[in-house]
């Protein structure tokens, strides 16, 4: 049976590890609190008491951290996996962070012979508990090959989309595109409001059309009730627009609409709403019109 | 068999007009020129000289024009709709113009007895061929009920969206989704591709997730293949769009992406894209980044 | 002595009209509501019971009105300027219009023998009490030279900027800046506050170099202060920067800044601040930033 | 005589280390290229062969470097300020960096015994020639009063604006408002020109009003005439709205018009323009108006 670490158990790595267990891995796991993996123990799997004593003997490591810092304290500390996993050992790192992070951080594990994969997921926590998560790989195309039954055991949909760094890329522009949306229907569903149309019905022909999305069908009624408890929290989709707009100054690549969504989920967490769901970027656009106190 | 005055044979209108003679209604038809009814005839409609003519003994008549003056101009002129037309007869507007010019040429209607609608449409070209667009319907419930066998001649999902007025507000919501989701999409590929992704991998991964839309799913491979033939036509998104913005100032709604999408679709008509498809906004977001001539 | 009609004794029309008796001229001033002319009766003008009336024997007609609306209706209207001055009146427009409505104007004017100038100010209540207003005249030349004594008596700079719609045009572009200005002075101030910068030591050092500008030195301590009165009101702003926008689309160009400053004024005139000064988008930004309830 | 390590001679250290030799400094310089030093060894200053030798027994050290990343590595280096200058030595960082970056210079250095300030400029080349830099000092008031005889001998204006990172901060403040100038009247002039406006009769209304700028009454003329040689580069220009946005971020301040900036700055040099002057901004929105090939 393959030795898995998995460092990071948080709101998405509890369920991920878990369902690792569940496909007969040999799952050893650290977070920060020992509470935090409760439910791997309950799944079977096995308690690391530190990240070096997690990768010494594992075949494979997977990290689900927070942020670039997080991810480049665990990876590449004196302590962290670079230095302390085997060589030859598979590396996958499926946080969201920066991409140039990403790509230090593959290169630095290369150099010790280690095979780094970024492996950014979307879906959220139904989907991590489901095992349903879209999983966007970047690194070796053999390196996805033999992560790939790891990968199965927490996605439905695993693409290789280029080398190092890719993954994170790719992630970064899902989260452009999902901000994007989220303000768009913002927009229209308090124009719509505002004018005495049956919202309803107009959501139902908006969604049958050109205008259809994921974001309208799933988002819009819980948006229309004011029901904001996350799901994936505004303060982190900031960050990962922080991480877009900097990997496209970096690119030379021109964003006028990710600059203006960065500044509106900035004003949500400014505002306070950065434990809210990110779908509450209605409320700025609320406040904006005077709507909400 | 019931008389139907339509007036207004551009790509639209053609075959919408053609669709209500197949289903049986008796269509005389008027538009600026006198070639644009050659589809109507052909389908077994009649050619009415003048807008006087087409509407005089009509129990409905339908207007499918370009914009805001065009309606004003046939509804409200001298020898137009509502000075003209027999008291009851149903009228529906189904060109995108903006609200209050729908709502002041129903108020009109309604003095002279008329039963007004505004019905505009999305689906393109094809929903109008296929008879497959959707309708967003504003006017009173028994009007919209009356006209259901027309709409159901030429779509294929027919909502009542509120009183009148109330479908150029849906309609203009759905336009600047549109837009909005047409910009996103170019701004990813765009970063996308400066990044050495793996892009049509990447769309997948997308479009199987919460960024995914019918934009990115209809749309992403034309605008990566450069193909911008429309199509629906950015002049005509430009025009929306200010419908749009025009109706949320009006309507005391701030709108950060109508605003920043309104100056986008600009930019393309200044461009001298105006007749490319829509999707050309795609060549925009290139040339901010130098990436055409 | 010369008769000059003057229309429209608001804040800025009263003190305009009484300049204009103290150098000298025999004013007749009609304003909707009869109290408006007690300033201009003081001063020794006299009151003209319509538009009709003070039009009627005048040498030059001047209007001072809110809005294009209201121009429109005076200039133009059955009882108006342009139906009932004799022919060769010289009639100068001084409102803040859209420069197509200035256009039409002095249009229809023309066609009745009129001599029209579009002749916006810049300089507010103060500048008008003083006499020390900007005047930007679009029209013919000899008709502004024609103008001089008048436009002397209530400003201090006249420029001849172009042909007709050439000073609205202008004011346009001059409300513009004025906007991006405040926005930009409150952006930094805001910034400024929230790194305990000494705040006033910064604008000292700022408004000395390349960031200097009037509105930083005579608009930044009162908005530090966070003293909004009005000044030139909000409501009156954002109604300019609708002017500008649908100026800058009628002649294609595109305007990034503008499009996002016509947002900001309609948030702050949403937010229920229109009669507050118009430097009170640092409460915009204020909001956006969680500063104020 | 008092001896000054000056480190970094570009464009505007060379001057400024010539005026502090002619102020009666005992001057050792470094650049990356010795030639850079000619200038001052003309003055009758030194060349130090590396940033230790010049720093070992300096009264007063001063940099004046490219970026965040140079200051980084030339103060806190093995070989750099902070670890071989002699305690009690004045360290003044005069470089436009990152606020965070200078806060933690500040703290190496006070780790050591060095009492350090950061004092960015603004005034351009012209004003290191003249000797009227601005001066924005962030530090002790006590080490401000020690530095003001070697900040006089460069700048006119020498202001402390606060604690350590806070003349970072106002030079941040400064090139938003700057680039924000620039910007709007860009957008203003290419409005009037494309409205047959006799544009400098509009500029010099503009000009005496409350649209009134520095950069209105300096720059509108060269960029009317299409002269964009620089003067203060473009790329230097969107550093400094990176360095802006990415403060205003981390001190959760949200500047729309400081978003598009950033985003206007970087198009520019995406197209081609990093090395015109900053007001080559204009070229962004002629292009965007289709007016530039």
């Amino acid at each position: 049976m393959q030795k898995v670490a998995f460092i990071g158990l948080g709101i998405m790595g509890r369920p991920m590890a878990a369902n690792l267990v569940k496909a007969g891995f040999d799952v050893a796991g650290y977070s920060r609190r020992r509470e935090s993996a409760e439910d791997l123990l309950a799944a079977g799997g096995r308690w690391a008491g530190s990240v070096t004593a997690a990768v010494r003997d594992a075949h494979a490591v997977i990290t689900m951290l927070p942020d670039s810092p997080d991810v480049e304290a665990v990876a590449l500390g004196p302590d962290g996996i670079v230095s302390n996993a085997p060589s030859g050992t598979l590396y996958i790192d499926m946080s969201s962070i920066r991409p140039d992070v990403a790509r230090r951080v593959a290169a630095a594990g290369a150099a010790r012979g280690l095979r780094c994969l970024d492996a950014p997921v979307s879906g959220g926590e139904r989907g991590a508990i489901d095992g349903t998560l879209s999983v966007m790989a970047g690194g070796a195309a053999a390196d996805v090959d033999a992560a790939r039954p790891l990968l199965d055991a927490m996605g439905a949909t695993i693409l290789h989309v280029g080398p190092a760094g890719a993954g994170q890329t790719v992630k970064a522009a899902n989260q452009l595109i999902v901000a994007g949306n989220i303000a768009l229907v913002a927009e229209a569903l308090v124009f719509l409001q505002a004018q005495g149309v049956d919202v309803a019905a107009a959501v139902a022909v908006l969604a049958g059309g050109l205008a259809g999305s994921t974001v309208l069908t799933r988002k819009a009624s819980s948006m229309l009730a004011g029901d904001f408890t996350a799901g994936f929290r505004m303060e982190l989709h900031d960050k990962d627009l922080a991480i877009f707009t900097a990997a496209a100054r970096e690119a030379r690549v021109v964003t006028p609409l990710g600059g203006i969504l960065a500044q509106l989920t900035g004003a949500a967490c400014a505002q306070g709403d950065g434990r809210l769901d990110h779908s509450a970027l209605m409320r700025v656009i609320q406040r904006l019109c005077g709507l909400l106190p």
